[in-house]
């Protein structure tokens, strides 16, 4: 298990219309919804690195800074940032593009840790990642600083 | 505005039986269903004590600390334990129950932050909340703490 | 099989925010969805006293009396309050909350009887139920009638 | 508003296939999906009477004789069987047929009340109606039995 | 496997009334759900004649000619056209009707093939099909150059 | 209108888990998810080329070489290859992606016209477009044979 994988191995890249029933009777997005889209694409960025079916362990704090209405488009886009034995780090970015402007604004980052497990549920090993972009290594470096906090915030 | 409300007006109970479309293809719960239940009764709390429609300012770190499979039962429980001048902070607790054994398991607790808006999403103040047991006064005193983690996590 | 269970053991509340989904064109809940909504209440009910499967056997006459509309909240409560060899009947009380005024008002009452099933599909024994409060008990008692009017109005 | 409508103009057919979602997780279906899809068929009917918007007031009791698992084809018929001023009884058929073997077998059948409303959600007067089979003639002649005992089993 | 049923064994009538979920932001229903419904009705279709679980092999050039909105009724009729040995071809007409004037307005139709598959997924036979309208007369005499112009498309 | 907006514009890339409620009882995946699906992508790919609303006008032929089953990820991609005075050609390819081995196959490829609209509803024109890779040039000569063809069809 010692083969490092690309992170563009795993970087997946999703586009959703915000329709009707994603939101409120004001024609708000729920943040339940985003957060459901954010943890499909993550567990499916952990399954093309694992090759294995994920569990969500953990989402780090989420905080949205814009919002998303009916007829807006969100682009979400997920990438492996470091791995522990069984365990994935995904990083995953959502942003809103108002349709008549094309304007895109950041809705909101996450990082999400999945696990790999067996069909029994059973935590398996995964391969490493080798981080791709500035912004992925960064990422990369700061991992176990991450793992602290997370730690911490349990408390 | 200075009137304070007991945290009995806002608490919030759902029971939610786990289904096959909820779980991934080996039965287990889908980490983005429970975030989804989760903002829901957030959504609910948060109504039923501002009287006002609400949206999701963030979501505190939120750690899966067991499973949920196909037949077993969800308990969420919401209730307002802080309150700004426009958000309140609401508690969410995430229990599993196995239907043969009756037995509950903390699957998961969260904070969610959720601000009143008015109709063209402006946020409009809410009143104060006075908490009730001793785990919500426990949490009521730590709000302050918990703002202020919340604003480094977004370094 | 003789040992009674409290009616407390199965009671369940469940809370739920009236979506667009949910209603027709002029924002008004549909008859399917509050129906499909007792069921899932009283199939959870019957589930937690019997700790098996069950199948919905019938429903009696639901009237609906007042309306619900994109926003409200509808509060649901449901209780085993009698024990038949194999069934159950469980009632389910349904209210429709106002946001704006917190004013609460009966949607509909309804009584389902719901049978416990093992793994083939076959009708097996649960407990008998203790009544807790005066409504159940009056509801117990009159539990032979209701089964006779069941079977005429099959005529 | 004297005109009467044959009972031709109302009737209508659906035919579902039971798919995963729509049962427990024995693979049998959920009553409240039958009794959704019933109320489904019932406002269709009804507003094809009515050529109006139209609220379900009741529903009569349902005994479900048989059930429905994945694969099965339920096949609905809803016709409009008698009329008030503002209301019509609506009768539906379920059938479930087995894919295999061809064999229908009924599931249940139910009468409802659906009442026209305007877009106030005042109830608003429809035509009579002109029942066709043999077995609608005998569900219109009993309508006033049915409304008597409707308002007895309120009590 | 010689004998040839009755078009009338498949023939499937479907009815659908267009709620805000299947609809854009103006109201105007999805090409995607009228694929959908057309697909649902034809595998029933082609199940109710094979007495199998089918898949679709494909469908042909869709024209949407008119639209739909909310609080329209689709009208959705399927039958099986012609036969090879294991594939179907079904025709599926989908008419729209507006609930106050009653009026029909064709949207589309569509003719799919269906192939019958065992549990492995492996083609398996199908009877033949002997057509009862003028309609379906005619579309099974065309059956082999619709077949040559498929492959022509696929080049 | 004279300016040519680069196809780099349009380009939508979807990624999508096969959930067992897209499937068959047998867990392989409905025609009409998948048609659903590829219209859900062209019509995002169309609005972003035009910045308006649009509808689906016609959808080409589309076979199913291939299936998809449940845990298997769909990666859909869409891009606007050809426009008139109002609609859009958008070709979409679909793959499926094993996640064991990481295989891809080909689903389905498949042309949409899709036309941008007011908000009454009235086709409304749209910017051409400039093809980027060797294949979109390809399909961008041949439109005009396609639009033939299609009227064709319609025979
Ligand atoms: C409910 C069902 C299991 C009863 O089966 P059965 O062969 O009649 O079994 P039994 O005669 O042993 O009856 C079992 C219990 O069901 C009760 N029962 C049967 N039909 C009933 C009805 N229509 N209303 C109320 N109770 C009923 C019996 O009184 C008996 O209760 P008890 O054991 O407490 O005395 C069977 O009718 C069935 O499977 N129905 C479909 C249930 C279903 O799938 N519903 C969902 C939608 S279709
Ligand atoms: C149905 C409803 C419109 C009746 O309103 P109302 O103020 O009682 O109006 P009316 O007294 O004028 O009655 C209108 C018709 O409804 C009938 N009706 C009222 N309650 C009924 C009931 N429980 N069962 C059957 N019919 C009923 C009346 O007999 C009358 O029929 P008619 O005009 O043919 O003689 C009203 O109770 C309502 O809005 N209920 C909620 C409906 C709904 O939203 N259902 C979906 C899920 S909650
Ligand atoms: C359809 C499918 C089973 C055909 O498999 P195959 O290995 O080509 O099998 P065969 O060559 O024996 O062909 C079986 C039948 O399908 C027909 N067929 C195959 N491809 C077809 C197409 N694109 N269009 C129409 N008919 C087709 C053949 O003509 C043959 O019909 P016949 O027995 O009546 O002469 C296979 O292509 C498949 O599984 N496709 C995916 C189906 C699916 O899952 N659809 C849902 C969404 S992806
Ligand atoms: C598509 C639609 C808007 C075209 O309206 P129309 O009155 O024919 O308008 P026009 O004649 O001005 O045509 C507008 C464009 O649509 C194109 N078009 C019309 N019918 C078409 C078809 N069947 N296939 C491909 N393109 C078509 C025309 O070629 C024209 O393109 P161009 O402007 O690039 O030359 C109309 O048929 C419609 O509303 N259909 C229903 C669309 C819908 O709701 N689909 C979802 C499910 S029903």
């Amino acid at each position: 298990m010692e083969e490092k994988l690309s992170a563009s191995i795993s970087r997946t890249i999703q586009t959703k219309l915000v329709l009707p029933p994603d939101t409120n009777h004001m024609g708000t997005i729920f943040g339940g919804t985003v957060l459901s889209c954010i943890d499909e694409i993550a567990a499916i960025t952990a399954m093309k690195h694992s090759k294995k079916v994920v569990v969500t362990a953990s989402i780090d704090t989420v905080n949205f800074l814009s919002s998303a209405k009916v007829g807006d488009i969100l682009i979400l886009e997920g990438v492996v940032i470091s791995t522990g034995r069984t365990s994935m780090e995904v990083y995953v970015k959502v942003e809103c593009q108002n349709l008549q402007t094309g304007e895109r604004t950041t809705t909101t980052t996450a990082i999400l840790t999945m696990v790999a497990v067996n069909s029994d549920g059973i935590p398996t090993p995964v391969n490493g990642v080798e981080p791709e972009t500035e912004e992925e290594k960064r990422l990369f470096i700061r991992a176990k600083d991450r793992k602290k906090r997370r730690l911490k915030i349990n408390d």
